[in-house]
This record gives structure tokens, sequence and C-alpha cells, in this order.
């Protein structure tokens, strides 16, 4: 029997099949395409970009040039435009305002070839760094009110280039799934003065037939009302609503937790394509006791999810509680 | 300078590009695969699927034989399953009921390589009709509070399967997307005493910017703040809450507009993947007049829509003035 299961903070009903026997090694996605020929990514065509806002660099290298590990530009493309006034105003009952924001490209490392499972920790360690520091920057911008990190891995899940990159879009609006979350987070906190997600991390820590994998700071979970396959939320043990406000230890200890879940994605599901957000109380906001910063990773093994943007109902042939078996025991 | 705009029903922003330049036929979408084979919806293979709920018949063909024109079966593998208690229950904190439902297939043509814009128009009025047969049957069943009504057209779109079908789901809750919509043109009309629909309606064939159709009961636009290049929208022009609860007539008059919309989409868009979705009140409400059903179409044309719906944030590069203009046009 399929069972009816609502997201405890959204309040959003998805059916989750409970036929058991899919294997991992069943789902077939489409493979990445690989497009080859030239990257503007890689060493030696810094000048195909933008000029970089920002660098990790071995040694003495110069901006623009090769010798860095991390690299941060402008989207040559970008949805937002940095420059310029917000300019809010009506056309009739509709409400518009001009795309101002800001579209940067992490570009995660060097070399082609890698991505975020092969990459050492430390490595990854320098990535979060490199976004905590982006998100400090950017939020002295009084017009944004937002900043959505988030990476495409694969061309399936929506990635133009192959070159391993996340982005950052700083936006003068809160996007519509942030406000929901904060407004159910809220009301859950208004009723209990308890946070929702430290009370779902209790009880899954309690139960534990979703816990992927648990560290010192971190657990990984599959969460109780999965819209997809395998997706998979990252979040602090202890309760923090600012993703840019942790320590440099408690990145360390985030950057091993997300090796191991991408080694898991590559051994068990075969290196699918992937999105990865990271869900925080928007920029400015002072620590708040009702939401807590998380990261979801929602692989992209099945397209037989054709109208779900459209209708906001999810079917997941995976239970969770099967996806965190499968991942938690390889 | 991109544009950032409100859905007035629902609140969502998103970012349209206003970069203008882009033709229709710039659009490369995955094409569709033709698997060859068995197929299961083909005349002479009845008996390959559970037995039919009802079909539109030529003469005297014997259910579950060859001769019908439309052929409603129950899903052999349903998202929800017909029989059983509801059952809503709680652990910890979690919500969740047995997932009770219908989910039936409206196979659309006997002909396996036909679709949608292919049709007669007097044929897509069976259809229709069929449609409402399905609602009027399945709203006694009280355990149900709404009923979907969606095609995937493509594999890129989720159909799994290619001879030409939709599907109908019925479902004990509301799904969230159906439930913002509502709550949204109920405040809207608790405010003005005026429905949403009805006041976007008015605007649209004012302006005629993003009007693509118009016949003497419905009107098709490209809503002003679109996720999807090329999403369109039919609306009837007067006042309806309930697509079940309209007459022959008006479904006819739906009939000849979907026709000229999907040949639309076949002549300017190369016959692209795309998902419908009938939106309406719930069933068993009375007729309501701060809702006013609709079809969304949202073709499928790009992939660079890849953590839209992990993050309710939306980027359309088509202006959906440009999308009407050579929609209109052609």
């Amino acid at each position: 029997m399929p069972e009816l299961r609502k997201d405890p903070v959204v309040g959003r009903w998805v059916i989750i099949s409970t036929e058991r026997g899919k294997r991992p090694s069943d789902w077939a996605f489409e493979p990445h395409s690989k497009r080859g020929g030239f990257c503007p990514f890689c060493p030696g065509n810094e000048d195909k970009t933008p000029p970089e806002i920002i660098a990790v660099r071995d040694g003495q290298s110069a901006p623009n040039a090769p010798g860095w590990l991390v690299r941060v530009i402008p989207n040559k493309f970008p949805a937002l435009q940095i420059e310029g006034e917000l300019d809010r105003r009506g056309e009739g009952l509709y409400d518009l305002m001009n795309g101002i924001g800001a579209h940067e490209v992490i570009v995660e490392t060097p070399e082609h070839e890698k991505e975020f499972g092969d990459f050492e920790a430390e490595h990854i360690h320098q990535i979060l760094t490199i976004y905590q520091s982006r998100i400090l920057d950017l939020q002295n911008d009084l017009r944004f009110r937002y900043i959505l990190i988030f990476k495409n891995y694969g061309s399936a899940a929506g990635a133009s280039l192959e070159h391993s990159h996340s982005q950052l879009i700083a936006t003068p609006i809160l996007p519509k799934r942030v406000m929901e979350e904060l407004t159910g987070a809220k009301s859950h906190y208004d009723l209990k003065e308890r946070c929702i997600f430290c009370d779902i991390i209790h009880q899954e820590l309690d139960t534990r037939r979703r816990v992927i994998l648990q560290n010192e700071e971190y657990v990984a979970i599959a969460p109780f009302a999965s819209r997809f396959p395998y997706e998979t939320w990252i979040l602090p043990i202890k309760h923090y609503s600012h993703f840019e406000r942790m320590d440099s230890g408690q990145y360390r200890r985030l950057a091993a937790m997300m090796k191991e879940i991408f080694q898991k994605f590559h051994r068990v599901l075969d290196s699918p394509p992937y999105n990865f957000i990271i869900h925080s109380t928007p920029i400015q906001q002072p620590d708040a006791p009702d939401y807590h910063w998380h990261i979801e990773i929602i692989p992209k093994l099945s397209r037989i999810a054709g109208f779900e943007w459209g209708s906001g109902f999810y079917i997941n042939p995976v239970p969770p509680e099967d996806a965190a078996f499968h991942l938690r025991e390889e």
C-alpha cells in the first residue's frame, strides 16, 4: 500500500511508494554528455571569462592567470544584473521590478575531470569558505534580500558546462520556497517554542531509520516526505540559523560529510546528475531560533517527474527508509 | 535589463529575461525517443491492460476489444490504490495516511502515431467529455478531495509510453499547488470581491500583448509571470469555477482551441515535449465566485531548469510577450 506523507515544514503531501524491491542499480538516468572541446573554466583560459572576483591561489600566482584552486567569476550570461535601481512598479494588477541582483560562478577546481566526490575534504573546505566569503561580502549590498547557493551537476540537472562549478544568485526578493519554509518553521516555533528542524533531527536520531550518516557536527538524512528518490538533507545537529555564520572547523566537518555523501552517490547510484541547494535564513537577519540552515541534495534519477513542477504533486517511487538503508550500507 | 515579475495568484517571483532575439527555432529539446516494439495501448492488445472503465466506441464493438476511439483503464502501476481506508495517523511529529486514490489512464486514440495536435476537434471533444464523465463518477467517492487531470507528452516530459494518453489521479488531499492557488484567489476576492482570474483576463484582453488566441468562449494567454518559455494558459472568458460543470458546446469550443494551440506548438516549436494540467475548484464544492478553472500547458523546451523545482525560483529566458507574438503570428 503506498503512503501519503506530509512534509512537516511546508505542509506538502507526497505519495511514497512502499513496494520494496527496486535496487539502486535499477535506475537508468540520462548519461552525462561529454561535450569535449574548448572549456572556458580550465586554467589558461582565464581571459575567456569575466575578471575574477576572488580566488584561492597557490603561492604567488597573479589574478586571472593559472595557479588558482577555486575561482569566483561573474556569470557571463547573468540572470540578474548587478548595476541599477530596483524601481518597483505596477502594471495594472501586476507587480514587477528591475532584475537587479548578482549572479556568480564558483569554479570549484582547475581539474576538468574532477567533481565533488573526487575532491579532497580540504579542497571542499576551501569551496565552502569561498561561499561564506561571497555571502559576507554581498550582504553589505542592502538591495539584496536573499542569497541562493546551488550546484547543477550533469546536463540532465541543468549544468550547461561540464567543468565542475556551483553558482550564487543574490536576489532582491525572497524566493517563494524560502518564504514557505520560513513561514512553516515560524508557525511551529510559535506553537511549540521549538525549532521544527531540531525536532526532526531529534526524532531521526532516535529512530535512525532515515539516517544516512552522522559525524560530531552534522547528520545526513533521507527526509520523511522525500519528493525524489535518494533526496538527501545535511543539517547541523545543533541549532544554527545561518550557513555563513559557521566557523572554519564547522566547515571542515561539513566538507568531510559532503565528500562522503557524494562518494556514496558514486558507489551506490553510479554518479547521477544532481542539484544541491543551501537553505539558510535570509542575510541581514539576526540569529533566528525558528529556522535551521541545511543543504538539500536532489539526485536526478528519473524523468517520471513530468508534471510535478507544474502541479506541486510528487510521486516518489523509493521510500526514504530504503534510500537511507542503501546509502548507509555502502 | 531582466525583470522580476510576480505571479498575482500565488505570489511567486520569476526572473524574465528581456533580451530579445532568440528565435523559437533556436530551442534544442531532447528528441522524442521512438521505442518501437510492443504497445499495450494499441487496438488488439486490450487484454494486456486492466479491463476498461469506460470507452467511446464506434458501432457495436464489445468492451476490451478493438473498435474504441477513446478508452479509459486503471493504471497498471497505480501511484494510489482504490481499495482501503485512509487511516490518517501520526508518527512522532510526522503525519501520514494510506495512499488511497484512483489512478486512471485515458488512451486518447487507437492510432499509435497520432497526438493531440493531429486529432480532429470533434475527437478532442470526445476526450474532454470523457474527462468530465470520469470526474462526475469519481466525485461520488467521498474519500476524494481533488481530481488531477494531466498529460505528459514525450519522454522528456515524463511519458513512459509513447502512445498518446492522459492521466487522472484522484487524491484524498488537496495538492499544495492547488491549495496555494485557492488561497491566493480567495484573498484577492476577499479584498476586491472580484475573481483574480477574471481580472487577469480583463487586463490581457485589454492590452492584448500576451494574448495568443481567442474564440467566443476561451482565451489563451502567455501568463505575465510565466515560469517556462512558451507556457500557455487557456481560460474560459466568462467565470466558471469547475471544469466538469461545462456543457457540451463549451467543450466543443475548448477542443477547437486546444487543437489550434497544439498545431501552433507543432509549427512554431517543432512538437516539443509538454505537460498540461487542468486546474479546477475541488470536486464536491459548490460553484465558487473566487476561483476560475483553466488549463496550464508547459512545453519542456529547456533543461536549464535544473534547480528550479528544488528552490521554487524560476528563470525564464523568453518574455511571455515574445512567446505570445510568435505563437499568435504563425
